[in-house]
């Protein structure tokens, strides 16, 4: 099978909500890629919640782009991950050589909220599903409301050094705890907030990687959805979805999870964090707590969502690029040192779906 | 490279706008063919341009699903081809065993029509491209009005076959010759129309399609995009996009034109079709009036988008569901005796962007 490299990688700054059109939005971090890369790129696939009409041919139009294949995606928050396996695929399987993946949302996305799962009534914010996942947790394993803040203090601490982050300051352990409540015991400081933000990669054959400096490699992938709702789960410790997914990853990329040096995890909410260290392998099951703050592998070096702010369509890819700038030297003040293999963990709606990806140099 | 076939297809009956959610017209085609192939599905893409959120999952959800990748894909009308190029790679990757993709629309959907293009001022439906399409072929090589019409009788005369078309009437020329003036030299039943609709394909890695009877070989795709409105057109008469994506499915595929025993062509309007014939090789530059009413190659054997009508998301998936039941012998009354290749022509907005895909038994 041929092999997949990212080649290039950009993020804007993510900001809050403004007039501008999605399709400003997610062209501002394709032209430093294009500059590079010049304009003979074979596919163009634009990740959004944003329901305008035939705006990945219009992102490439703006972009001066006459890609082969051009289609706009979406499964809400792994719609950026998604996006970037199909990408994977399209160059795997020779149908192209190239693949630009472009995500980008508006603030007042309509993918902010499910109305679709009337599992739990009128309870149908994320936030409703971060409060069972965390009551969950901390009756079961003991977790405990300081370890989840750790979660937003330390994400916090990490994007006061991404100057594309929406948060550029850090936040106390004392400010997370006593920050509003929102849905017992979930803490405004332990939600993310969505925002206006776009991201791209530029992924390329092996052949077409010969130019390329550093390309990161896309080693393991793997995807998972158990449906649109709570109506499968048995289990509000830990997330089927993102289990397979991530044993599916490893096992295409042949790694142990204690090979993973640098990961961007899905903390929509803090305890999804947590969880994810568990449902990762990173830390035993019921251990993720304690697992908060460990220097093994680097977390969620760019800020996370938490730090970076939420632009749904765009954040697998944000994050996606967080590792491909980690794995190939250019994270600057971020850079993780000596990193060789990193992972992403991007889920959707209450884990109702999962994307893993593991990427090597 | 792994081979990919498609085996079973199944297309509802096509409708005038009703009261049903866009997700249980999205199901119905795929009850049947899940009953044959069981539950184990690896990827469900939905191609629609219905907004609703995380629809695919959703669609996933009521099939019963719990597929590795679910995802909706857009692109206006040529969504539907585009989604099973992308199931064809995620089966040829490695990344999948199996795919089904389903297609689906309501008549009042956003995707019929586009607003972006402001090239043609306030004459932005679709007609409109239709009508200055027809007039530069009209004046260029002396295509008639009764060529375009003839256009009309054949599929509609095709869709009075096809138990599931929008339209079971056939029509006269006189019927066609004197229907309203809609943008001269344009009349109603030169039209298309929208509707309620869907349908579904089965792909399948080749190991998987073993179990399968008569399983249709994807031989050939190809896609070009150039851009989002008519600003890259130096020519009214011919779609560069269509031509650059024959020539790469029929080289995929190793095949000329003249080896197409069975096609279904994207007639959203008559002269559509016309420059079809051109576009794809079955008639030189100038000759596609002449060429309508031929018998080397049935054209539209279900009806074209004339006869059957145009749910936009779906009609692409419908235009392969045809062809797969041609070539397997499963058309019944529409059956094409002997035939061993098909081909599949699919556009977008005024043929801005084009799919073509070649299959054989």
């Amino acid at each position: 099978m041929r092999r997949v490299a990212i080649s290039s990688a950009a993020t804007s700054r993510f900001a809050k909500a403004a007039e501008r059109p999605i399709f400003d939005i997610a062209c501002e971090p394709c032209f430093d890629i294009l500059k590079e890369s010049g304009k003979d790129v074979d596919a163009v696939l634009f990740s959004t919640c944003a329901t305008e009409q035939y705006s990945s041919t219009i992102v490439s139009e703006m972009l001066g782009l006459k890609p082969k294949v051009s289609q706009r995606m979406d499964n809400l928050c792994n719609s950026g991950t998604n996006a970037i396996a199909t990408a994977y695929s399209l160059i795997a399987s020779g149908l192209c050589e190239s693949a630009l993946v472009v995500g980008a949302e508006k603030a007042h996305s309509e993918g902010n909220r499910l109305v679709w799962d009337v599992t739990r009534g009128s309870f149908n914010f994320p936030v409703h599903w971060a409060s069972m996942f965390a009551r969950s947790h901390m009756r079961l394993h003991g977790t405990t409301e300081e370890q989840m803040a750790q979660v937003s203090v330390k994400n916090h601490r990490n994007a006061a050094r991404n100057e594309n982050a929406l948060f550029r300051k850090p936040v106390t352990l004392k400010q997370v705890m006593e920050s509003k409540m929102i849905a017992e015991p979930v803490k405004l400081l332990d939600c993310s907030a969505p925002c206006d933000g776009a991201s791209a990669v530029l992924l390329l054959s092996e052949e077409k990687t010969k130019k390329a400096k550093n390309p990161v490699w896309i080693k393991g992938i793997g995807q998972q959805t158990n449906g649109a709702s709570f109506a499968s789960n048995t289990d509000f410790t830990a997330l089927d979805t993102a289990k397979k997914a991530a044993n599916e990853a490893y096992k295409m990329a042949r790694i142990k999870p204690s090979q993973v040096d640098v990961a961007e995890l899905h903390d929509a909410f803090t305890i999804l964090e947590i969880m994810a260290y568990e449902d990762l392998g990173f830390a035993k099951k019921g251990e993720g707590g304690r697992f908060v703050g460990q220097d093994g592998i680097a977390i969620n070096p760019r800020g996370g969502i938490l730090g970076c702010g939420h632009p749904v369509g765009a954040t697998g890819v944000a994050q996606v690029a967080e590792i491909t700038l980690q794995l190939s030297g250019r994270a600057g003040r971020r850079q993780v040192k000596g990193c060789k293999t990193g992972l992403v963990h991007n889920l959707a709606a209450a884990g109702s779906s999962a994307t893993v990806m593991v990427l090597g140099s």
